[in-house]
């Protein structure tokens, strides 16, 4: 464990963690121009000028013409933490950054693979994103450098986020659990057809998460139903998941079934109880499939209309939190209908 | 004021403002589909669902054939709030919203005006974005409803936010102060020959706001130094310039002069102390010129490289917040550098 010395030297002088430190080194191998590397590390630069410099008598970096290069003990360092060059996904014609899923090679074989998936139950809430949104949302994370080499904890996955972040073989390890039985199979038959190394578990996470979750993952994915008891819970369950500061964590909300006074009573819990920074909320993200069960929601009976939806409407916005310490928060709900209050419709 | 009537009416059964009767109306003059306008209004579905049943007992509207319409009462309403089609300026590309500035048919008009800006000084921590961020952050706010009509508060604008806004020719009104005078001169002089109407003022938001300026804007948009207390002074100006609920501010902020235990700390700001919900942060939205006086910051004296950035690199997320309740903050800053802290660099 050569970084763990690395790190030793250099939180002599500046406190740093082993996050901030493959952020930087993640940037150093993707450029050697020092202000590029300040864009894309993501972190102060008076901060980054001292780490430099304590890598630099470490003899991990050489400056040479302006220029930050790796030296052979760098490089060395580099292999050990299994650092990949950082990738954007920038959207060529808007320049927005990690929504250019069309840079994923796995485009073809993820439409192809998720044709056959379960459809939608309504006694689960179900309702899943088109799948070149899963793809948006995985192209996304992996700019946040929250795929490469991680180990990810997906809680709930009619979206099928475990076998596009699966096909693009960049995570470390690949965790899926479920209430739906249907789903777990599916799930864990295309895994084994196209060996993507998913563990996929049946679970109720009104249950407290099994020890053997708490505190393993750097990244965690879920879409919840959206009542504030049940944001708590998915979000909780995820965040006891994450090993600790810089992991991070992405769900939806919508404004459909949460108003606004909703969204700024969770916004509060994420960042004093749940210890988190909200880091990205971009709206309209994330495109829903319309229903089977549309006619059944109660969307549809207080609808002052009886037709059914033609097209996607449910839309939600993708966020994003970055753990900043760690949560310990895992209790059974015992409460048993938490999926539903007075601003839901699609139960 | 029939829209007054309207309001009462509908508040006998359902608590409404003006803002949201406004997004309802927007959508249904933008479509007569209700699956479109509950995605495209932003309210939950069952509130969306009552205010259409009163809507339609008040004969504002009528459903035919499952479509969804405005009686020759509705058009009345809509003429007297000046209610216009909801615009989003998708990316043609990656879908993602409000960010197409191409859409806006005063592109070529900025470019050419904003060429002889006056050019950022260190004094004021100034530094603009591309003239195409600009653009992109108005076509955002637009996207967002929050400049057609609207009455618009500015505070600095080396970013020249106010002529890009003149040249739409959708606000109802715009008021730009800042505390540098060739700034004002400068945006003066393209208001009077392009007649946009922008009214300019010398002001150093340190002073509280003049109380002209309390509680008249639907939104603002600032790009604040961002030590904590430059923050809170520059957002909380912003704030107490707005009518209440519903309205909208617009902000940037960076990593590079930001730690995420900053952002933390403000974010709580603005969910406790500002009583706003924050309901978009788009990463690396804002674009940065490089400034003349590059090595003069102190980014450049503390980097280990002298070579001066060649290529853009400096960047921000947009941040979007908005008011659930009256902010009333409008203290005298008394500190003289509340412009620098540990994390400040480009000062």
């Amino acid at each position: 464990m050569f970084y763990n010395q690395v790190l030793l030297n250099i939180n002599k002088k500046i406190k740093l963690t082993q996050k901030e430190l493959e952020k930087i080194l993640r940037a150093v191998l993707t450029t050697s121009n020092f202000w590029k590397i300040a864009e894309l590390c993501e972190l102060t630069l008076p901060f980054l000028s001292s780490v430099l410099r304590s890598l630099q008598e470490q003899e991990i970096i050489k400056i040479k013409d302006d220029k930050i290069l790796l030296s052979s003990k760098g490089k060395k360092l580099i292999q050990e933490l299994c650092i990949t060059k950082i990738q954007k996904f920038t959207c060529p014609y808007c320049k927005t950054e990690g929504v250019n899923f069309n840079l994923l090679n796995i485009k073809k074989k993820f439409l192809e693979l998720q044709k056959n998936r379960p459809q939608p139950l309504r006694k689960y809430d179900q309702g899943y994103i088109t799948p070149e949104t899963t793809l948006k949302r995985v192209s996304f994370a992996i700019s946040k450098g929250d795929v490469t080499n991680k180990e990810i904890f997906i809680i709930g996955d009619d979206d099928l986020v475990s076998i596009a972040l699966g096909l693009t073989r960049l995570p470390k390890r690949i965790v899926v659990v479920d209430i739906d039985k249907r789903l777990i199979d599916f799930i864990s038959k295309i895994s084994k057809k196209e060996s993507l190394n998913l563990e996929v578990l049946t679970l109720d996470v009104r249950e407290p998460l099994p020890k053997e979750f708490l505190h393993k993952f750097d990244t965690f994915f879920t879409d919840p139903s959206e009542t504030l008891e049940a944001l708590k819970m998915f979000i909780g369950r995820g965040l006891v998941s994450l090993k600790g500061v810089g992991s991070a964590g992405y769900f939806g909300l919508t404004h459909i079934e949460a108003s606004l006074d909703k969204w700024h009573k969770f916004e509060k819990i994420i960042l004093s109880e749940f210890n988190c920074v909200i880091t990205d909320i971009i709206s309209n993200f994330n495109e829903y499939v319309n229903w089977p069960y549309a006619t059944q929601t109660r969307a549809f009976k207080i609808s002052p209309v009886k037709s059914i939806p033609k097209n996607n409407w449910y839309k939600s916005s993708l966020i994003r939190i970055e753990l900043l310490k760690r949560v310990s928060w895992n209790l059974k709900v015992r409460k048993k209908n938490i999926y539903s209050d007075k601003e839901a419709s699609t139960t």
